[in-house]
């Protein structure tokens, strides 16, 4: 085994009487193919965080210059996430948020605490989130009626199913762009555009979190009236989103306080992560193409080099570049999940969101039964490289020649 | 006017034609004293943030070493804050927050879920903060009946008031530690011990915001079920708080989701912002009465010069040393505050959060109204020095004389 020196860093701990400690760290070449789970911040957007702890640090709700200086901040970010989104300040607002956790949740309990005093009816699918599939089944339990929309027998969730399954009783349907265990696209611009055609009172809200910077979007071909977005997705820090909300559309706060983002989210903004958001919007958004486009030429060369190894590839071809799922025949997910981590390789047995439980979204899927177990999640970065393909390639065919040995 | 190069520093543009552009940023000599609004994050404690948004970068849900790690550093971090609060994990749980409006508003709101269903009377004070006040408010409208105890005429908040409001019929009871408008220092132990032997069965929540590593404090004196605390108010970044949940309290979450923090709430833990966090707290404990006894001495320093020049003192000689409440006679609080500003003197008309809206704590505290419009809040850091106090002394007294001016 090599052992690269990729990284050093020093890491001062302070208050011991000897001073400040220095720590060498020394890593050997780490291949990180986990990056739907989360993302390494980019050092330009980490600088970018430190200018708003250290230098622009005021409370942007302060009536002086520093807090003045600090929303300056938060309106370049805006401005960014606007243009990336393909809206104006004149057709809605971007209002940030802890994540897409919260983002999920409030567009989904809002929209039902406003609106669905007397519209019972909620639409969503089967392969959502947690944060959105947890969210619908409180509504469930206060009494809403929820729809949920599977794939077909083909594995297909199509335009027609979501539009169905609306009615003028319905007051939001909520989808997902980008599934994030297996990369699948539902086709959401053409199924909203249906609906609001027909419905137009029944709002539409999207969870963009996979899909924003990493394939082409916009509000308006989303055709959404809510966008949820994350920014350590896309190697900005974890514990900010954004959501876009369209001119109009009235929110229940999920938190009151201070009446900050104008009432709809309470509480000091948090400016180092919204500056460092939209500083990784805007790198992000200068090479959306490039960026797609090599994640389509490593998700080829990883399809053919894995299923050349005997690997099982499940996502289908038009689902996003940047996600692969794959089964390894008769080795438990864990099991090769843990062998390729001694061998530096960095990868999911599912979304990093269900740890330690078993998602049904394969089974919706129809992945067939005998590779449930199976399932590996790649997710690809602007770093991934041919080499890091290559390693991993070479590292699963290691594992299935040597793990179907223990399982004897 | 001297300009004293007090810091400078670079900051990348990426993404030019030129590669990188530098801009030298050069300040002169700002006197911050508003650290009530928000702090300047100290150089460790952004180095900590750093280093887990580009090292240590894991999701902590991964079942691999990368996210491991990553959860080692929310271990770290709540090891301090439990230590900070003098509990450990047999006594309860650290849940991260975005910070102390959703802290308090998940207290408040998901105590009256839990447990409010029988027991409708819930008991605060007319002092709190906005991210309590408003919650309550709500609470009012779903058909709680809300107790507000207020300050009697002397301005005091007697722990009999408090103990008086609540009865055998009321599920929770919320005060803050520290006033953030004036620093008056609310007798939380005393009432709450009281109140936990009489009802046992009413939860007691307190939002140490303003007191936690200002003043000392243990969660066993306190006998609070759950504590609030903010990161921005100690030196750590904007979006991190963190909540102690006594062991057996059942909060409703706020939010679901993936389940993070055994489901209390749910959504990718921010661990560089966790991290900071704790960092923040491990520097400030071990300096707590060292700074406190420094702030001490600048507060009686202040109190002493501003009172020769003719400001009126608003607090009591009993309050937190880090918050002075003034008021400048016959001067608006705003007009003071710029005048203020151009002598890079940053200060408050009142809390930051309440932004262009009055705040009716200073009536409540029995402010003579010939003081409300022209109140200034000092708030103090470690770094505030005496000739800072009498730089801001000669402001003001500069602009009482053309400021009155102006008036005529």
């Amino acid at each position: 085994m090599r052992y690269n020196v990729e990284s050093y860093g020093f890491f001062a701990t302070p208050c011991n009487n000897l001073g400040v400690q220095i720590v060498l760290y020394m890593n050997t070449k780490q291949i990180y193919l986990d990056n739907a789970a989360t993302t390494k911040v980019m050092n330009e957007v980490g600088e970018a965080a430190v200018h708003a702890m250290t230098e622009v640090y005021g409370n942007p709700s302060s009536l002086h210059r520093l807090g003045i200086d600090a929303e300056r901040l938060i309106a370049y970010a805006k401005k960014q996430i606007m243009a990336a989104l393909g809206v104006t300040s004149e057709q809605g607002e971007i209002i940030f948020t802890s994540g897409a956790t919260e983002g999920n949740n409030t567009a989904i309990f809002e929209i039902a605490e406003t609106y669905g005093k007397r519209r019972k009816r909620v639409v969503t699918t089967t392969v959502e989130h947690p944060s959105v599939e947890k969210a619908f089944d409180r509504l469930e339990e206060k009494g809403f009626e929820v729809v949920r929309v599977g794939p077909d027998e083909n594995g297909e969730i199509t335009a027609d199913s979501l539009y169905s399954a609306v009615d003028e009783n319905t007051c939001l349907i909520s989808a997902m762009l980008v599934n994030n265990e297996n990369g699948y696209i539902l086709p959401i611009g053409e199924a909203f555009q249906k609906i609001k055609k027909r419905y137009p009172d029944c709002f539409t809200h999207c969870d963009c979190v996979q899909g924003f910077e990493k394939i082409p979007l916009s509000q308006k071909k989303l055709c959404a009236d809510i966008i949820t977005l994350s920014g350590h997705k896309i190697h900005a820090p974890k514990g900010i989103g954004a959501m876009f909300i369209k001119k109009g559309v009235r929110l229940t706060p999920l938190m009151v306080g201070g009446g900050q983002q104008k009432g709809v989210r309470s509480g000091t903004e948090p400016v180092p992560m919204i500056y460092a958001f939209g500083k990784a919007v805007e790198i992000l958004s200068g090479n959306l193409s490039e960026r797609y486009n090599h994640a389509t030429e490593i998700n080829n060369y990883a399809r053919n080099r894995l299923s050349e190894i005997g690997a099982v590839i499940l996502s289908g071809t038009s689902a996003s570049p940047y996600i692969l799922s794959i089964a390894v025949p008769n080795i438990k997910s864990e099991t090769m999940l843990h062998f390729l981590e001694e061998k530096n390789i960095f990868v999911s047995s599912g979304s990093a969101c269900s740890k330690g439980k078993t998602s049904d979204v394969p089974t919706e899927f129809k992945v067939e039964p005998q590779y449930l177990d199976s399932i590996i999640r790649l997710s690809f970065s602007f770093e991934t490289s041919e080499s890091d393909i290559d390693a991993l390639c070479e590292a699963v065919s290691d594992g299935m020649k040597n793990l179907a040995k223990i399982r004897k």
